[in-house]
């Protein structure tokens, strides 16, 4: 299984204990910031992207000395960071992408982070990605049927709807469903497992999946 | 003016410093675990509200004794906390409500709470509802001509849309626009002021303008 991991810029306070998430064949990509923590927490990127205005020049200059592979972007451009960094480990064709520093600080790149993956152009990434910190774990999804497992660290499970979504069952959770219909932005959450895996199923839309802690 | 403050349940480390937020005559809702906050931070809520899961026995009891008014709601309801703490202030006819501790830690509940402004019962909510924490200014607006003030503390200014909108216009920031269509889920972020005020105006839709800090 090719797994890449993406570090982006986000507050250290929301990164979970990276050690469970690295091994040797899994790579690092490092974003913008993203870059510098990995290299704090002793992991060197495989490749460092982004404009850099976020480090200073010795810095900058020390991730060089560290990363084989640094790509520096305008400032000004169409794409966020994440998009850059998402773009570029797509085209290496990996079974899994986690994305991690998505999350906490800036509320603006965290929205822009989860809608991210309702643009056409990242539908191919949607059911690759997943994006993890501290308190969450994060997954979008396409209409069809999902069978999913309980995190044995996470307690609730959250269903929103990032467009609008129709025949939406849910089975194996305090809260089922049975071919319901919701708006997109409609935020079901607090839900829970009964048992150790669930089933949800929909007909069209988008849905975001979060299984949290408190 | 009459403002009342919420205090929601989120975690400690997303509170901005409360004492610019407090005076004689702001009075304070305490939800849940935010009405345990409050006191951690001396101030004593008007009305304490929740279903108090997150609180232990005594935690609840020593709730009881400071606070005059607790009212406690059944854990399985339609409504969430943030929802019930906003009804109760809505019916104050206040002319500004800040929630805090609506952002950090578990996403759902942060996602419940950025969408709860969209539903139709709560338009009467939207032109007097802030959502503040550390590095966050957070507030909805539905169609019409504003003109904002940068905050002094704050960077960037961020324009997600929470509907399809139209006739989005934008002056006086660093990336302006003239009458543009996005549909909703676009997150247009990382924008900055020019000067200490900008304009903007959209003809149809929702908008959810954050100011930020990294």
């Amino acid at each position: 299984m090719k797994i890449i991991n993406i570090m982006v810029g986000g507050p250290a306070s929301e990164i979970p204990d990276l050690r469970q998430y690295t091994s040797a064949e899994i790579s690092w990509i490092g974003v913008d910031r993203g870059a510098k923590r990995l290299l704090d927490h002793g992991i060197v990127p495989t490749v460092a992207m982004g404009d850099f205005d976020s480090l200073s020049k010795e810095e900058l200059a020390h991730l060089k000395t560290k990363v084989a592979d640094v790509r520096e972007f305008p400032a000004e451009k169409d794409e966020t960071d994440t998009e850059i960094g998402l773009s570029w480990a797509m085209e290496q064709n990996p079974d899994k992408i986690r994305i991690f520093g998505a999350t906490g600080g800036r509320l603006d790149h965290l929205l822009a982070n989860l809608m991210m993956l309702t643009k056409p152009r990242f539908l191919n990434a949607v059911p690759v990605v997943e994006m993890i910190d501290r308190y969450n774990y994060i997954k979008m999804y396409t209409p069809g049927s999902y069978t999913i497992e309980k995190l044995p660290d996470k307690k609730y499970v959250a269903f929103t709807t990032m467009k609008d979504v129709t025949g939406l069952t849910l089975k194996g959770f305090a809260y089922p469903l049975e071919n319901a219909t919701y708006p997109v932005g409609s935020a079901l959450s607090s839900n829970e497992f009964v048992e150790k895996k669930g089933e949800f199923s929909f007909k069209s839309g988008m849905i975001l999946l979060t299984q949290s802690n408190d």
